[in-house]
């Protein structure tokens, strides 16, 4: 099964895009990787690792599409970027499997539906990143930012894609499925939650365990939140700033007290590493034909060597082939 | 000026609501209280502290509001609850200056509008706590839940209304407003949010400066975050879950490192402190007649005394007074 990578996507990229998926392929067999994005500048930055040669494919592409650009315009008209040719790849390829890119987002959701389509009966491919928790385990989050304005079918449908992902490459076991609501008795939100909040209860095949709140993303005492686009994202981003802010108090406090940090360290960082979710992978974009996973843009390494590992969890475990029997019949409809 | 005090609302009334009141007495001079409850359990209560008794009144009312009532069938029904009794007090007494509980959000709520009334103009009024940032400051947010479903004028009326508020109670001046959106790009949002952004820019009395994202609340680049009240809720709960997981995080890490956490004792404990909202007050209900303030259901004595000053500072600040001159004149609209 081969990886398809954007080599040029992201502020580290190429160099801590190649060194994590390097990485990944010296971590765990079973797969190759094919990178996509100006072959000189990737063969340079290939020569300064040793790896196995027959696991490592490139293929040119001699654009590359910016965080600046108009998405769907983007994706247009750069058919030779190394998105658009990643996306391609993947949908040519028998044995592609997956794409990463830490390039923009919008381009990367754009391209995911134009170049490979969704599963039939998909009203809206989302967003789903992995959120450590309090338990030790992960949160999906779901839609966490690729639909601003949704129906509440589009929120029962996402809870429908989590769960699939979830059972396939987190091992879950009949996850438990909350709603994020201003509180969580069953009769919060909006009108559009309260309804959904109703179609959620009689979806078949989740465990709809009623409304939660934005701070039981960060507790885990559900597996999968589901949410409208625009509510998940401010919630991805509070929890994203919630260990940026600790890492501002935590250097402010301690700099006067340098011993005191020195002692009590590995018991800081660890803290640190805890609420950096953006180490334990990128976010899976459900409901396309193929897995599709946007890195963080700021993405190094060890957190490439994550998404890879990842995305050959989430396509070994039949991701897509899941999601398309748990769908009703797109004809039924 | 007197402060009007709900001495049966929230999980530690009537003990620690009457410990923080009258440590706010001894704080500060210029105002007296007000507590309205059970007469017989205020008074044995009060009997436990010495303070000057000609700043104290207690008025009794024999009901209690619980979380488990409807709210407003509840407001509407027990007239003489401590809840009730106390707003009637705020709006019949002309040298009340504001009111508070720890009770239901909902009852407080509900209670505000129908016993004070809004300013006129005010389409709906927002709930606006202060959010403790890394610069050492505060951040405003409103609304942070009273208004699950918005229009765009609302969110414009939000701004104009924390804005007088800030100045009012936090000597800000010319406080920076952002808009809590996915995006800090000018274009992002759903339709309702696109269109308040565009509303925004035109609002006169504020400083709008664009966009924000759930992070920026506790980074404090902004001094005022206008949201929606559903997603608003979502980030304020957010903020919350970020204290509560950093301090069971720190727990877990160090219950098997207890010498370095004696030794880094004191910084891990001011990382939780600044993590801790509620410590710092309650939330104010903005665009009623007069000040309404809803101290979080947990507070304890600490948060009451903090909760005391800030609504001394709202009444003093005139927030009402500006809020009704900010407005445009009702009849014009």
């Amino acid at each position: 099964m081969k990886i398809v990578i954007d080599a040029m996507g992201g502020d580290n990229a190429p160099r801590e895009i190649i060194k994590g998926a390097i990485g990944a392929l010296q971590q765990r067999g079973g797969f190759s990787i094919v990178f996509t994005g100006d072959e000189g500048i990737i063969t340079k930055e290939l020569s300064l690792y040793s790896y196995d040669k027959s696991r490592v494919e490139v293929k040119h592409a001699c654009e590359v599409i910016t965080n600046n650009e108009a998405p769907a315009t983007a994706v247009r008209a750069k058919r030779d970027s190394s998105l658009v040719v990643g996306l391609k790849t993947l949908k040519e390829d028998e044995e592609a499997g997956a794409f990463i890119s830490a390039g923009s987002t919008g381009a990367v959701l754009a391209g995911g539906i134009m170049y490979l389509g969704r599963i039939p009966g998909v009203k809206r491919p989302a967003l789903c990143p992995a959120i450590p928790n309090v338990r030790g385990g992960m949160t999906l989050l779901c839609d966490a930012g690729a639909n601003a304005d949704c129906k509440p079918e589009y929120l029962a449908q996402f809870a429908v894609m989590a769960t699939a992902y979830g059972k396939a490459a987190y091992g879950m076991d009949n996850p438990k499925v909350g709603l994020l609501n201003n509180g969580t008795e069953d009769h919060k939100g909006d009108i559009m939650h309260q309804e959904a909040f109703a179609l959620l209860k009689e979806t078949k095949g989740i465990n709809f365990v009623g409304n939660v709140e934005g701070r039981d993303i960060m507790f885990g005492d559900s597996d999968i939140v589901v949410a409208d686009g625009f509510s998940g994202n401010v919630a991805l981003k509070s929890a994203e700033g919630c260990g940026k802010t600790v890492g501002a108090i935590l250097k402010q406090e301690f700099s006067k007290a340098k011993m005191r940090y020195l002692i009590a360290r590995k018991q800081i960082e660890k803290v640190k590493t805890i609420l950096d979710y953006n180490r334990s992978g990128g976010a899976i974009f459900l409901g396309l034909k193929k897995t599709v996973v946007k890195a963080h843009g700021s993405s190094k390494a060890e957190t490439i060597t994550a998404t890879v590992l990842q995305a050959v969890d989430a396509v070994e475990g039949g991701t897509a082939e899941r999601i398309a029997q748990m769908l009703p019949d797109p004809v039924e409809e």
